[in-house]
């Protein structure tokens, strides 16, 4: 299983330097590596409560992401999924504890207690006031009095933090923090392992399975259980957490497991508003990746009866990213739609020289159906002639509500209607080149020129320049000509749809992904329709002169 | 593939309500479901220039995680990777936008193009003022006119944003986006493809390649290179970045496609800062997920070089926690390993009798090494006996280095030594007992009093209480008994080691693990050498009396 990582050995000393150097100075990592992985705050005067907390690593971004103003003071890191040494720990402490002393946050696992219980006492032997809290929030297997310590941790680094960073003393931050422990649940899911660099990915799960209660180091979670969406393993994991629930509302920490999308954590976030427990949850912290097992695609929540002190704490501002902010949680606040929406259909009028203008452009695109059809099958689906001639038969059909005697409405109106009967990106384009035409003329300017401000908004829009092989290479000097008159702009439409035979690199539209050898020689069928439309409207006019 | 959602039909709306429903009342939806899907500030009132981009889903937190205050005002929800209708980016522009108008920020895909290309003629089309920019940062494919909108977008929303929010017209706020979109680079690499909901995934990508220049739909990446770890990942896309990059310092903005663990982006950006242009990056915004593909285990890289009041507008802050704020980037902050990480030696003294005293001791445990093993055999490794054994020969050997006459100073440099020879987790606890109880004796405790304070240390650590089935079942109740001489201490080790045999559930240490039927009849051995140590020990004393 590839990773972006470098080599094993590597991998947490890497990943330390990359936090501290994008830090913007904040934090420092001691001068101990490569066993001694520890990450401070470079701006710690060592006058208040040091908070420290770590463990192996592959939790990411706890804990060293936590370390900074308002959370934590130091974080050691071990090994991926290994406890630091009680050295480490150590000099975590030693490097930023002052008179006011540190509480270790430590969670439950065997080798992270006894080896910051080393260090502790090592540190005490110094004259140093240090503080244990053990975090055992996950409630996967309520009757074992060793559960183990997951993402609830986060509830103890930001209240904890908080406090110390406002001068409460030691005992105080620690009673609080023992506090937030008691009263912590958590509970995991997850749809895969996790990927530990170096190994294979264990392929534990079954399709149609998923593990609930799990550990964040790659371990077994208590039970498989059937996966059948969001709402039933929400649901799941919600009946493990309300058992012995208190009445009251609890702020809820939606945790990113590693892998999971931010689509489905929120998802996920919307299934537990919605569950038996969702009256009780009163402010959400995430959904984000706060305590993860490297890259597993399952989350855990955490619920918490925070009182309105500890609301304020866990809302006390932190500049640190990867803490993702509280909010409360209410329900889905509903705007009416604007008006606006039906567009305004403009009144019919009658004008027998215009509905015969565009009758006879309408019959002139009928009547090169085949002919544009053949052209497109060169370099696209063969279907060019076909749709032109069908949105010119439903313009037929519409004549009768088209306000045909108010020439900058009917711009509007044209454009309305092969929106809604052209489908494709012509239609579209053709749509917002008459749209923005009948602006163009609804703001006085003269028809040549309201014809080229609504070419130039479709080139905005779809992108197509000169010389990329589409109608614009027929239309453009069409358009630029036609103050000299039908003529003149038949020619130039003529010449220019003839180039597109000899442009053999398509840059905009479907034939961008036709190679030379297929395009060389076919006139582009776009380019043709436009110059077919004026040489048989020159024809017209001259006729009628 | 098994995702986290519940139908495939409802995953947007479900992803949105859960996401308005969490903003702390900052954010509503439009009431147009299921098509229209658009998500509003719930704060606005239409005073300032209005930013709306959006596109298809699956790029979370990308967009609508980005509406809120110095950000985007409103983003337009299409389904998994395909643009919103015309009608629903209409309806986000009408939402919005006041006197000032706004901006549409669209990434460079001909369905977002037209969409919202022609949104924005209709919305003209009320007299509302619309400008557009198209985000085409992907240097994927360099002679490609048409290059897509990635997550350089995410420089756009957050220049244009703040100034919005600062108050500045449209023009300037045009402007100044179009300034970011034609000097941001970007690009992707992968090594897995994303997991379309409700469809297999592909693999595409074979093992020990990566997937080089990709944009964020699913589309295969412009070519497949041998993936060689996060160095040669990162030097590969560098060297595309570096083309005609300005000698100018630049923000580096660092994007998790969605599945890359937090632990592989901090390697990531470690390389970056490492790399031939890592001199020119002074500022980083990330790593985070911002711009995502669904799942896919992968990154991109955007660099822009932001002038001074560029800088500026990417710090003023912003409510959104999915905006990852922007640090500078410097080197990697050292400080010097704090003194006390050896051990200080206590100065070695001579006392005969303590020197007899603990020399007995040790010679108990190493006499009843065998028994001990065997006990050790019935509920663990069977390696109990050799372990107290060989701490016990190790300390006699360290006796001329022990503080003999000096006893505070003893019981620390017992725990020292036991921690040093002694493997596995009772190592640390017995260690961790002593220097307690060194502590306390300090403190000017009696010994009794101190050996308990230093049990209680142990128990907190270790978790072990009462009726756990280990060695502190013997313990407590001799150290309780102390008071009363060494023969009431001994007695009551014994019954305490002989109540083990019928404790049937372990809840602390190895023993834990076992049934009931595996530990029923038999003593546990380290409360069964507790015990011996003081039945010899009271035998001893008498004896001396």
């Amino acid at each position: 299983m590839a990773q972006f990582i470098n080599t094993k050995e590597n991998i947490v000393t890497e990943a330390v330097d990359g936090l501290v150097a994008a830090s913007g100075g904040k934090l420092a990592r001691l001068d101990g590596y490569p066993h001694i992985r520890v990450v401070v705050r470079n701006d710690w005067d060592k006058s208040k409560v040091a908070l420290l907390s770590g463990g192996g690593s592959g939790h990411e971004p706890a804990h060293a992401g936590f370390v900074g103003e308002g959370m934590l003071t130091a974080a050691v890191c071990g090994d991926i999924f290994a406890s630091p040494t009680v050295d480490a720990v150590l000099a975590g402490i030693l490097a930023v504890t002052g008179p006011s002393g540190c509480l270790l946050i430590v969670k439950n696992y065997t080798g992270d207690r006894l080896n910051f219980g080393l260090a502790a006492e090592r540190a005490r032997q110094f004259g140093l006031n240090v503080e244990m809290v053990i975090v055992d929030d996950d409630v996967a297997l309520p009757e074992l009095p060793q559960a183990r310590g997951v993402a609830g941790t986060l509830f103890v680094h930001k209240i904890a933090g908080a406090l110390a960073e406002n001068g409460a003393d030691l005992k105080t931050v620690a009673a609080a923090a023992r506090q937030v422990v008691s009263r912590t649940k958590s509970i995991g899911m997850s749809l895969s392992t996790c990927t530990i660099p170096g190994s294979p990915k264990e392929d534990r799960i079954p399709a149609g399975m998923a593990e609930l209660g799990l550990g964040i180091h790659g371990e077994a979670g208590v039970e498989q259980v059937e996966f059948n969406g969001a709402q039933a393993a929400v649901a799941a994991m919600i009946g493990r957490l309300a058992v012995d629930m208190e009445a009251r509302p609890h702020v809820a920490l939606i945790n990113n497991l590693g892998g999971t999308s931010v689509l489905e954590m929120s998802i996920i976030l919307n299934e537990i508003r919605l569950s038996a427990i969702g009256e009780r949850i009163n402010h959400v912290v995430g959904p984000a990746a706060m305590m993860t097992s490297l890259d597993m695609q399952g989350f855990s929540i955490s619920i918490y009866p925070a009182d309105e002190a500890e609301i304020a704490l866990l809302k006390q501002h932190t500049p640190l990213a990867a803490w993702p902010r509280i909010s409360w949680l209410g329900q889905v606040a509903v705007q009416a739609l604007p008006d606006g929406l039906t567009p305004v259909t403009p009144m019919p009028s009658v004008h027998k020289q215009t509905q015969e203008f565009l009758t006879r452009c309408c019959e002139i695109l009928i009547a090169a159906e085949n002919d544009l059809n053949a052209l497109d099958a060169k370099s696209g689906d063969g279907d060019t002639g076909s749709t032109l001639a069908g949105a010119a038969r439903a313009l037929i059909g519409a004549m009768n509500r088209l306000p045909l005697a108010d020439h900058t409405q009917l711009y509007r109106a044209i454009g309305l209607e092969l929106s809604q009967t052209m489908g494709g990106s012509s239609g579209v384009l053709l749509a917002i080149f008459f749209a923005a035409t009948g602006d163009a003329a609804s703001s006085g300017l003269p028809m040549h020129e309201a014809l080229k401000a609504g070419l130039r908004r479709m080139q905005e829009i779809g992108g197509a320049r000169l010389g990329d092989r589409t109608m614009v290479d027929a239309l453009a000097p069409a358009l630029d000509a036609l103050n000299d008159g039908p003529a003149a702009a038949a020619r130039a439409a003529r010449e220019g749809a003839d180039r597109t035979a000899s442009m053999t690199k398509a840059n905009a539209g479907r034939a961008a992904y036709l190679n030379a050898k297929q395009l060389a020689g076919h006139v582009d069928p776009g380019a043709e329709a436009v110059a077919r439309l004026f040489e048989h409207l020159a024809g017209w006019f001259e006729k009628a002169a």
